[in-house]
């Protein structure tokens, strides 16, 4: 293990490192994850992987870090005595809002990052006003803990009733979880995408008028909350782990493993939103299990390779783009998923590559654990060789690693390229297939 | 000075924290601080900004603590062997991009934070990947240090080169600058906008073929990179502090205080681009200070009254929509700025209230030190003074504290109510004014 990733090691506010020994919390969940990729068939002494344990503990162990956080550390101190604001009958400081906070947090029905998207506000009493960023930072502590939407909420909203104690705070959130592939088919199901609310005060009821000004606030941008789903409804068609793939049977081991991991957070396994969630996570990460064969090696078979070499000067660029994928990064177990284009250069009347086919071998090298690099290089050398043709692959991809832990860089996308034959030597081919590509091909996320 | 703020605690990754006794560098810019305060004209020891030094020292710490980073510590166990990349020219693994990673950076001209769109790409050699998350970690570093774009741009290109010894290195900043504003006039100019880029390797030579790739993967992004700025052209045209109030004075303590801030977040104050640097400063600062006066009061005089009081029967709704501001968060000496939309409810006949003088107004209680719930109340109070009407304020604002510092949270934005009169008590008129108000009126930034 190299020196830079082999503990701990903390950068302070101040630049000061500090190398902290492993904990046996963190020891305990890297071999729970050890057990997971073995699961998973692969080699654990392999380059890409041989981190990955101690990768998985310290985002798992960071993004959980709320458990161990306090409301009153963040509040307190953090109240601005202002005159006049608080006085809402007559008076004139009213409603505050701060709209649009991105955060991440952890489905607690399958172990995967959800992302959310904030608004949080209350109206003062008592003549103060808290640091804007108090705001963000109390939501932040309940988010990055194992959650359901509806709980996120009602945490947000009552830590900060007590913390500040308000005329009134009101929480919405929009949630988006990323969908499970059916393993019957290789089509993906759409985002789940739920929204919710809670208030307390002057918002407890949920048609008292202070909400009319809050949503009247959001719909500037763009978030329309006409009904905010009950309850009930909202719980149970949330997260997609619910689904018909619960008959099929999870390694125990890995089970065993994911609810050790679960106590190592500081959760308890037994709590009953967490029974099912070590199934549930093995059911998903299975998805990319090693060596997994779907409809992909038929199609090879069927299709028969031109003979002899191309000629340049009769040569037709075709190309297939935006065809969506799903891998699992291996070097955080966590998603990274978007879409590829495909280009390749054929002979006059060469029957063009058929799309299901290149769909499928898109698939077929994303569902493992896999870098975008290595996903790229494999599309264009496959696409070559069954095809005979120069070819060119663009990947353009999100990667929850990059988003979800860590930088946390919201917005950040990553492209790669991968080019066989003539596209290697003639940049004026590879301009031409890039001007096909559409602005913005990438699907977004909120 | 509270015990959640009175020295730097810091929170480890595992929920830890850490109680560090203050360093002489943070009381030393604590001191400054005071300074420019007592320059600004304020009360250093009134609530609202007794704790505004220590909270300036910490963010300037924190936004320049790149100084005190090393790429090696972060490349250093990054690199993965991948087999088939690094081929460029005839084999199948190239160009790695990634795209719209956002920071903040200090402008070494004038040391206000400026935004970066950073993409940043580079072509493996050796065999070799890059985790991809190291490639924002190194931006990182010197994005947070005083730069400069196009300097900005060549340390991370270089420092990439060097620490991961690829085939080539290509650097695109989209940067945005705020805009001064020009104390002849209540008007602002735009924000200032330039792009810059930084290649080495394959990408030394701005016409060099990998250039072509690297752009076209840009564009599906919106990003267009037709013709790169040359250095010396876009260096004189960035800062508006370069601007036609060079000959004020500045007050030379507060300059001073700002050459001793430099000092202690580890710069040389002689260098040549910081020369001027503090005097750029105190006059951007010296438009915030208090008790300023323009042409408003002037307008108060010339407005005459109705007489009476208003009968709510006969009440027509007038509203003024994005009225633009600017002001100066007395919490961490940093802009923020936004919109202003004011409604009222004046008798049938009454001749609306002159956008001018609104917008005077606005900008009175913007230039200041303020809070957004204070200037939300008080432009509420003092249009109802003028007018005799009932009046309702809305504030929309972007909060560069909210954003370049702490949490940085890009898309944050902050919505306040200040309401007066019937619009305390009528939900329903406060529901007509908030419909008026346009869908996303907020300025976005980038």
């Amino acid at each position: 293990m190299g020196s830079g990733e082999g503990h701990f090691c903390i950068e302070l506010e101040n630049g000061t490192k500090l190398g902290l020994e492993k904990e046996p919390k963190t020891v305990a969940i890297e071999d729970a994850v050890r057990v997971l990729l073995q699961g998973l068939g692969e080699d654990i002494n392999r380059d890409g992987i041989k981190k990955t344990p101690f990768r998985v503990a310290k985002a798992l162990r960071d993004g959980t870090r709320g458990y161990e956080q306090k409301v009153k550390d963040i509040v307190q101190g953090a109240l601005f005595p202002e005159v006049g604001v608080g006085l809402h009958a007559g008076g004139a400081g009213g409603l505050v809002i701060v709209r649009d906070l991105d955060f991440f947090s952890y489905c607690e029905s399958c172990l995967l990052p959800f992302q959310v998207k904030c608004h949080v506000g209350y109206v003062p009493s008592g003549q103060r006003v808290l640091g804007l960023s108090k705001l963000s930072r109390v939501a932040d502590i309940f988010a990055k803990r194992l959650q359901d939407p509806q709980r996120l909420a009602d945490e947000v909203c009552s830590a900060l009733h007590l913390g500040i104690n308000p005329a009134g705070v009101a929480v919405v959130l929009q949630c988006l979880h990323i969908p499970f592939p059916n393993p019957e088919s290789v089509s993906h199901q759409g985002w789940i995408k739920v929204l919710v609310s809670s208030g307390s005060g002057v918002f407890e009821n949920e048609n008292a008028e202070a909400w009319g000004d809050y949503t009247g606030l959001l719909k500037f941008r763009g978030v329309t909350v006409e009904k905010i789903p009950t309850r009930d409804t909202m719980r149970k068609s949330w997260c997609p782990s619910h689904g018909s793939s619960e008959a099929v049977a999870a390694n125990p081991g890995m089970v065993a493993a994911v609810a050790s991991i679960l106590g190592s957070l500081g959760e308890n396994p037994l709590r009953k939103e967490l029974e099912e969630t070590p199934g549930h996570f093995v059911r998903w990460l299975m998805n990319f299990q090693n060596a997994k064969l779907n409809g992909f090696t038929c199609g090879i078979k069927t299709l028969v390779k031109p003979k002899g070499e191309c000629s340049h000067n009769h040569q037709q660029m075709h190309s297939e783009l935006n065809l969506s994928f799903w891998s699992q990064c291996e070097h955080h177990l966590l998603p990274f998923h978007g879409v590829v284009h495909i280009g390749y250069l054929c002979p006059e009347g060469f029957k063009p590559i058929d799309k299901s086919l290149l769909q499928s071998i898109v698939h077929f090298y994303g569902f493992k654990l896999q870098v975008q690099e290595r996903l790229t290089r494999q599309i264009a050398e496959t696409v070559s060789s069954i095809s005979g043709c120069d070819t060119m692959v663009v990947v353009e991809a999100y990667h929850t690693c990059m988003i979800s832990r860590g930088i946390e860089k919201f917005g950040s996308n990553t492209a790669t390229i991968a080019v066989l034959g003539r596209f290697s030597v003639d940049p004026a081919a590879r301009a031409v297939f890039l001007e096909r590509i559409p602005k913005s091909a990438t699907s977004g996320i909120l």
